[in-house]
């Protein structure tokens, strides 16, 4: 890869204008890797597994866009080649390694590769989302963020029991409201900061682009044996939509009480 | 104004490719206001206060630049036209007033204003400083974050006798540690977290671009009758740059010991 120019991969935006206050974000939506990155050395069946991506929260993600009228960004490019809910020093940036699966193409990152990797796509992204997210400030119209995720059923041979994750970083406040509106809503197994919490360095993009203009935010984590066909998609996202709505009308109710 | 394009204000970035690991802001460098918004219907006089920016900011932010070999960031027009230091909702992001005058220009600010002031100036320069901090992280080079302000000495009539204030959002380690080595190192009335602290909301840019990626990070403010000339700044830069580096030395020296 030496020598070779790196081009730009700019993120995905859905609905910009939409009328929710929700700004839904999936940064790892896709597990495309471009042509330049000759695959990371993977085999095809790597290549479509969670170590690359997050199977099936596209799809979820685009079913609350449409059913919310939320304004969608998403990752155009592999959690492989950047994950973009990670820092770019952070070893979970390019790993070298995901769950059991060695990565051929990150074992030896230089730093001017993971330079040119965090311009040609971590930077573009960030000044995307910092762009939809300071045009609503400006316009009075303080959004929400919502990021959207899957795990994997089965990790390192343990499986995992909860079906809803809601994860939060410094401010607690929505995803209590979402959990609270799943019991209420819902028959999944929703659960605060499972599989993962803010002390696993999960909410990067939370960190970055929510928690210093104070605004409401929650990451939420979906299994992903639950959302793995377009129609399982479209299902959950008909679940999920009402308990968002639920939980940002209480967030919004307990503002107006303080 | 209506219907008028509203041109790109990019900042200013002096030595991009310093060696230093700090690198340094100036929201408050300028005064210009571009002909689009008219003077802001103020009078010359009121363009030079301190209203419009930190008189001599910029002058000690460049002898700071270049006695440390660090890279500047500084602000293209003046605060009163976006203040780079607020979030695009906030008050003195576009001030209808400021200390004891009336901001004509500013009256009566349309959200459709506000918008076009956010993407002329605010958010170029937030893609141009998360720019610089990004891809320093990227290379391994984590930097140190201090942003230079100055201060009036009368402040509604009032005489402020703090010399060098320390100002720290929720990290305090840098700004303690500076605070310890102007003690040490000058004579200068040094006090932490004054004229203003966090709590005024006048720590923006170090929560967007520091806090999140824990970076150290501390915003300085210099009464600015001690900056007024040329050579007062050069002076002041002087006295600064061994204290600034020497409070860095004590915050990797803690670093390592812990």
């Amino acid at each position: 890869m030496a020598g070779q120019k790196t081009d730009i991969w700019q993120p995905a935006i859905e609905r910009p204008d939409a009328e929710s206050r929700v700004i839904l974000i999936c940064e790892h939506a896709s597990n495309h890797i471009p042509d330049h990155w000759n695959g990371l050395g993977l085999t095809p069946d790597q290549r479509q597994a969670h170590i690359a991506w997050d199977p099936g929260a596209l799809g979820l993600a685009k079913g609350l866009s449409q059913r919310m009228d939320a304004t969608l960004i998403h990752a155009p490019v592999s959690r492989l080649v950047y994950d973009l809910n990670r820092a770019p020093d952070m070893v979970g940036a390019m790993p070298a390694r995901s769950e059991i699966h060695d990565i051929p193409g990150n074992a030896h990152i230089t730093p001017e590769e993971r330079l040119a990797r965090t311009q040609a796509i971590y930077l573009p992204w960030a000044y995307g989302l910092h762009g939809l997210i300071a045009r609503r400030i400006a316009l009075g119209r303080r959004p929400v963020i919502i990021t959207i995720h899957s795990f994997t059923p089965v990790y390192h041979g343990k499986h995992r029991t909860v079906e809803f994750g809601i994860i939060h970083d410094a401010d607690a406040h929505l995803s209590v409201a979402i959990l609270d509106a799943a019991h209420r809503k819902t028959r999944l197994q929703a659960e605060l900061n499972s599989p993962y919490s803010a002390a696993d360095d999960v909410t990067h993009t939370l960190r970055v682009h929510a928690t210093p203009y104070g605004l409401p935010n929650a990451m939420l984590e979906v299994r992903n044996d639950l959302i793995a066909t377009p129609e399982a998609q479209a299902a959950m996202a008909e679940t999920l939509a009402p308990v968002l709505n639920m939980g940002i009308e209480e967030i919004q109710k307990q503002a107006k009480a303080s």
